[in-house]
């Protein structure tokens, strides 16, 4: 059935209905590889990053019920071709310096992901004039960045111990 | 058939083969939703970054040929997730300038998925020493931030329009 959009409005909602999917898949791929993770600060990145996602969540919560809209309904394809991605990395037959460096990798490609659909959906809202959701979305958007620069930060080792297996 | 991957050299030759099934399925996503675009600078813009495209895949196969690896072989999972939600977009019933906006958020988000993939692939290539490779990813992966500027500038204008549709 084709969605009705008519205006920046529709085109906004739909945006957060994705990223609230891709949050929530996101969510799922993280608590299934952070078992695999041996390297501590990994994990702890991680693990943070999980509750962190929680709160991501909630906010987008929030900005739907003011907006009086539910935020189910959309399945986001990109962010499940990322986590089959990441999937299918765990099911090679790999080392485990090797699978730490492909999911951090993995897990940068879908902070990326939200990156650019967090900054798409601040865009439509300042638009819109949603400042309360601008806030929350900005909110969202820094915590994105930094997680994707934390992984850079832990993959310099992983990586070397990578290239060393 | 799991694949063998038991250090970084394995690793990013099949991080090289991710992102260039990522760029032949991005350079096909582009070539058909350019069809549908009026707005003459996002066609432009467009256009030029089709050319740019297959420059970078070449710049891929040069990497491949010096590495004695085949380009193909890998379905990047993550692109094709990706390109299905541009496809979608294009069969809903949107307005012309909703399409654009649309489109243009899409296309963003396949830039922040190359951008994150030639990132980690030029972090493997430096570890292990590849320095041309180095040269030619970063070539590329300056053109991909700016290509994600550019629609950035263009979305400025449709998004406005978007707006008053």
């Amino acid at each position: 059935m084709a969605m009705q959009m008519q205006d920046l409005q529709d085109l906004y909602v739909h945006k957060l209905q994705d990223i609230y999917s891709a949050e929530q898949q996101g969510l799922q791929a993280m608590q299934q590889s952070v078992g695999m993770i041996q390297t501590p600060e990994l994990r702890q990145g991680m693990q943070m990053h999980i509750q962190q996602t929680e709160g991501q969540i909630r906010r987008l919560e929030q900005i739907f019920q003011r907006l009086g809209q539910q935020p189910g309904g959309e399945e986001c394809e990109g962010m499940k071709g990322l986590v089959q991605e990441a999937q299918k990395l765990m099911q090679e037959n790999a080392s485990p310096e090797v699978l730490e460096a492909g999911l951090i990798a993995a897990q940068q490609a879908m902070e990326h992901y939200e990156i650019a659909g967090y900054g798409t959906a601040r865009t439509y809202a300042q638009l819109l004039g949603d400042q309360d959701a601008v806030q929350l979305l900005e909110q969202t958007l820094n915590e994105e960045k930094q997680a994707d620069e934390q992984l850079t930060q832990v993959a310099q080792q992983i990586n070397v111990e990578a290239m060393n297996a």
